[in-house]
């Protein structure tokens, strides 16, 4: 599309050109719950669209099985492109044939447009590669945080782009549940709700231990920091271990505990990162976030704070972004070109945060004074202490820690573990940031 | 740009090409605060630039000044332009000489970027008109919250752009204004020290009265909603009457205040729309946000509920927003076409708020059941209510009503005020968003 001005673009597509061009010819692949809703939102939006959008047809594997959605269905790949669509969205999920498929549609120089996390973590840079040598979009916007529109953006803008530090609530099952247990429920029944509503996968694990969040966060290295990383790579722990009691002392400390997406590559090739609950101060910009919301915090040198939030995930929100994605994707001009691999790089753990600690004994726990001592004897800080002890009679000490390298923390802890024999369960603390 | 795929601008970008090509020529109208830092960032983000930036040189009033910046200063617009810039940066200010020097740049084929709110607000139809005429990029992304890209995303993705509604904190030096006063600043202090910090402008009357905000709503209305709006067309207040006693009370009812710029078009041509401040219930998105920071909270019927937050103004991330609007300008390639206007309207009272009142008297103010029974004999409710008498024996009382009609909660609100022989100040109350 050429913008001639920002305006430009939203009234050319709410207002069918004058001999109206023929239909987008849109080949689907995959109809579960994101390609249905693709496919009920296209005829849908069409009138607000230059171009009205046509599904040529969608890939399946049960020809047989009835479907809501009025839409020609196949299990024959080859002859949806070789029916020479205009743009291919794949919403197929997995890894394959989700990546062989857009890399033949590439290869025949069709546009593909895709929310699979999977793929793009794990096959961005060939399929990229793909892209750039044959001058074909490849879009991917509906990939991190679903239904907010800022991948898109920052690409087209070199100095904005330029930040160096991201934290992200990028999953919004273990937020939710996350968010529930803070409200009182248990664990299991948050959990369950979720999956009732939507909001779960009937098998969840891959959002509650984190795999979901490592994957977007390595699309978002690669997409920020040119930094080619695998999401097994990721420091990545799951929502599992969290306890009522655990959100409770947060807020005792002034700050809540979130599912976090966290990468810091500020001077420094090598990225800090981790993908797992933190301690969030109250005043961060993800603290305020709630329920299923995705947000996302990006920071650098020259522009400051900037925080994007919205719906990360759901078929409809989905869906609306491939279609946003598919406008783009037609509208850009490209020429093939050398693709330029990013860096490929292991992150580090996390350097330079705070924690926030339970201990936990059967017994009796040292007094927060001699814990402070002992750890102050590895140079680690405590900046705030606080106790209970529990129904079945066990005690609970949780502590915050002042910023520190992960390699004190962790000796502090361990001499901290042995000589209060005690189990010991520690999180990162996410940095204030102060708006002004 | 052809944006092969998102990763692929950010990569030329920071990598200059082989063979790299020529500078970018940039023509800068103005020299101010912005104008400096324009020419200050442009050598140092060059290298990460496919193109590097060179500024030909610098319309000022004054050629004799000493500068902190090495620039050639010219007084001559016209030689400026006659020099054949490859893009123009328009950082004077104000509507005179910006809007005819933008239109002569225009004319002449020379894209515009501009940072300025007052000329794209009151003459932007006539810049995109000869933009969309001429095939000429005329960008404003710096308009809006200048440190957040947000314009340039919605104008090329129509379904995210299909929003109906816009609730922002769109001028720092209010904000900031207020967020002094509710941390215990009288308004006197706060205000000087936000033009000590140079948040304020030494006449801060447009930021504290309003008019900045408005005219930032009316170019909201324009890119959003196709509205034509007059920024004096909008209902304004300015935050001069808000005391600390107020936020207080804000407070007490789980609420803060901020000053907002608000429009609402779901379902009808003509928006509702009002700047000045508002009763933000705590888990609205914008409550949480602090000091100068901005943000915008956008709503569709496809798209949910969006929020966008970060640096609202500053020489520095204005200037980085305009360099990366000369980077998307000179990517944009154009036709020329038939711009088309939009449609023009003069905004109503917001329609089915609650409001938040105060009652201030000198004497005794009647009982709170009373006040609630006459207002509920206009069909008004109250859903809350506070009182404390000051020093000088004045009483006050707060209270806030669920959402009525403008024309409901004047008609009893005035039956009050008569009743009472009291003082009666009210703001409008943001609805509460639910996350989920």
């Amino acid at each position: 599309m050429a913008t001639v001005v920002s305006l430009e673009a939203r009234e050319r597509a709410t207002q069918p050109a004058v001999g109206a061009a023929t239909p987008t010819r849109l080949a689907l692949l995959g109809l579960g719950q994101v390609g249905s809703a693709v496919a009920r939102l296209a005829p849908a939006v069409s009138p607000q669209l230059e171009r009205s959008l046509h599904i040529t047809g969608a890939l399946v594997r049960d020809v047989l099985r009835r479907r809501a959605c009025d839409v020609t269905v196949t299990n024959d790949a080859r002859s949806l492109l070789d029916d020479r669509p205009d743009v291919v969205v794949e919403a197929l999920g997995g890894l394959e044939p989700a990546r062989s498929l857009a890399l033949d549609a590439i290869e025949r120089g069709i546009p593909v447009v895709t929310a699979n996390k999977s793929v793009v973590a794990a096959h961005g840079d060939e399929l990229l590669d793909a892209a750039a040598r044959r001058g074909v979009p490849f879009r991917y916007e509906a990939s991190v945080i679903a239904g907010v529109p800022f991948l898109c953006t920052f690409a087209r803008r070199p100095i904005a782009a330029g930040v160096t530090q991201i934290a992200g609530i990028v999953n919004g099952t273990s937020h939710f549940v996350l968010s529930r247990i803070q409200t009182g429920s248990t664990y299991a029944d948050a959990l369950a709700e979720a999956q009732r509503r939507g909001f779960a996968e009937p098998d969840p694990s891959k959002d509650i231990e984190g795999g979901d969040a490592a994957e977007k966060l390595a699309i978002l290295l690669r997409h920020f920091g040119r930094l080619r990383v695998r999401p097994s790579d990721i420091e990545t722990s799951g929502i599992g271990s969290i306890t009522p009691a655990d959100l409770t002392q947060a807020a005792v400390f002034g700050a809540t505990i979130k599912p976090v997406a966290f990468a810091d590559w500020t001077g420094s090739h090598t990225p800090a990162a981790f993908v797992g609950p933190a301690l969030v101060p109250a005043g961060h910009p993800l603290a305020g976030l709630r329920g299923v919301t995705n947000g996302i915090c990006l920071r650098g040198p020259v522009c400051g704070t900037l925080v994007f939030s919205g719906p990360g995930a759901g078929p409809e929100v989905t869906a609306a972004t491939l279609l946003d994605d598919v406008v783009e994707a037609l509208a850009d001009r490209c020429e093939p070109r050398e693709f330029e691999i990013a860096t490929s790089c292991r992150p580090e753990a996390p350097r330079g945060l705070g924690w926030f600690v339970r201990l936990r004994s059967a017994g009796r726990l040292p007094e927060a004074v001699d814990v402070a001592d002992l750890l102050a004897s590895h140079d680690v800080w405590c900046s705030r202490t606080s106790s209970t002890t529990t129904a079945d009679g066990c005690e609970s000490r949780w502590l915050q820690t002042h910023p520190c390298s992960e390699g004190r923390a962790t000796a502090a802890l361990d001499a901290l573990r042995i000589g209060a024999s005690c189990d010991l369960w520690r999180i990162p603390v996410l940095e204030t940031i102060d708006a002004e």
